[in-house]
């Protein structure tokens, strides 16, 4: 079992160099947690902020590359996938998605949001029964974010969520393909609950800022801007303006580099 | 010449654990070479030979499996492919073949003749400049073969073959990608040139059985059987009877298992 670390990657020489250092002038912001979790919600209301800054800032959502966008919809349709034939196409949605997309944009100076990285597929794979150190592996050619927000929340809380405000959970979300249940609200509830239980290994080891996902949807969003002022504030030129002071401005600049 | 059963990966205790061992009834065997090293024929001819000692068998060709073929197609055509996606979705490919079809015939005990194998992957992605250990981590999954054949052939009598008898060179086939020459036909020489010396720096880490593909059809097939004789005889049960004697006999007992 790994996730025993005591602080971030950086802070561990030993530990295997798990992605590469972003070295371009862009930054790379990356928001985990199950669903329910409020992530994307936050993550929105993040770059809002940001752009309201006048920076330029891009958005890169899991699961979303036209290159296997046909498969993963005809394989989810027709149950074709195995837990390795699952992984590895999201890892090629997700190469796809880091080359063509989010590299460029990283080169050309914008900051770039994305809405689940490689760690889903760490917690989501591993919850499936894939191996460990080979999903981790596989995910070799990324690149380290800058900063990784990982919303924590009780299983029970985003369970709540999830079933009292949507539609059906779907095959796979609910890893029905794992036999756990014949009940797809109950097989949902284990899966999610395994993948709680990876996230929380892995935040040591991969240096998350933990957000308080149970906290209103003010507070958690002040908390992380605070973070990124304090982590990334130089480098992206944000100031310690009240938040209302600059609104709106520089909204016209959401990079369009691709 | 090299390739002998001393240079097996059993006797490299210090070699990275590559594949798992085929502790199946069934056995796995496979070829390899470049494009126009005559392997698929050799191939065939074994497992006519095979099926005519009663013996069941199946077949898998490389990229061939119905779940990502629509992407693989749609990718050439658009040319949408970086080396990683195009390597993510080989191993795609080949893991929903490894699981849904090879490894089921294996259990049932039949023989699985496979045209390419990882290896080819690991010539192929290294020549499209992948990384070497993260293409050999990504096929993890495999399975050993029980025994793999490699055709050595020389560059010029592979591309004579190639060049002489067929269409036009395909974009990524020819390696267009990589940009190392505007000609396709040189381009093709160049990035062949590349997975030929992968094969060769291959062949004894990886324990082939190295077939002269210079030699006739004949001579390369009375190789081959001999070594599935000596390597796989008693297990598959085959006999030292003359080739014609038992010709045809059993050939309606070619595997349907899937």
């Amino acid at each position: 079992m790994s996730g025993t670390a005591s602080s971030s990657l950086q802070d561990h020489p030993l530990a295997l160099p798990l992605f590469a250092p972003n070295r371009f002038r862009g930054k790379l912001i990356i928001v985990e947690g199950i669903d329910g979790s409020g992530k994307s919600t936050q993550l929105a209301l993040l770059s809002q902020w940001l752009r309201s800054q006048s920076i330029a800032v891009a958005f890169s959502e899991w699961n979303s590359s036209p290159l296997v966008r046909q498969t993963m919809r005809r394989g989810k349709r027709k149950k074709m996938f195995t837990p390795t034939t699952f992984s590895l196409l999201h890892a090629t949605d997700f190469a796809d998605r880091m080359e063509r997309y989010i590299l460029p944009l990283l080169k050309a100076g914008a900051v770039v949001c994305a809405d689940r990285y490689a760690y889903t597929a760490f917690a989501r794979d591993v919850a499936r029964g894939v191996d460990r150190q080979w999903v981790r592996r596989l995910y070799g050619f990324a690149l380290r974010p800058n900063l990784s927000f990982y919303f924590r929340v009780p299983l029970d809380v985003a369970l709540g969520r999830i079933l009292g405000g949507r539609n059906a959970i779907k095959y796979y979300e609910a890893g029905m393909d794992l036999e756990l249940s014949r009940n797809v609200e109950e097989s949902f509830r284990i899966f999610q609950g395994r993948i709680l239980h990876e996230y929380e290994a892995m935040t040591q080891e991969m240096g998350f800022q933990v957000i308080d996902a149970t906290l209103s949807i003010e507070e958690q969003q002040q908390q992380m801007r605070s973070i990124v002022r304090k982590k990334l504030g130089k480098s992206l030129q944000i100031g310690t303006l009240q938040d209302g002071e600059r609104r709106k401005n520089g909204s016209e600049e959401i990079s369009t580099v691709l």
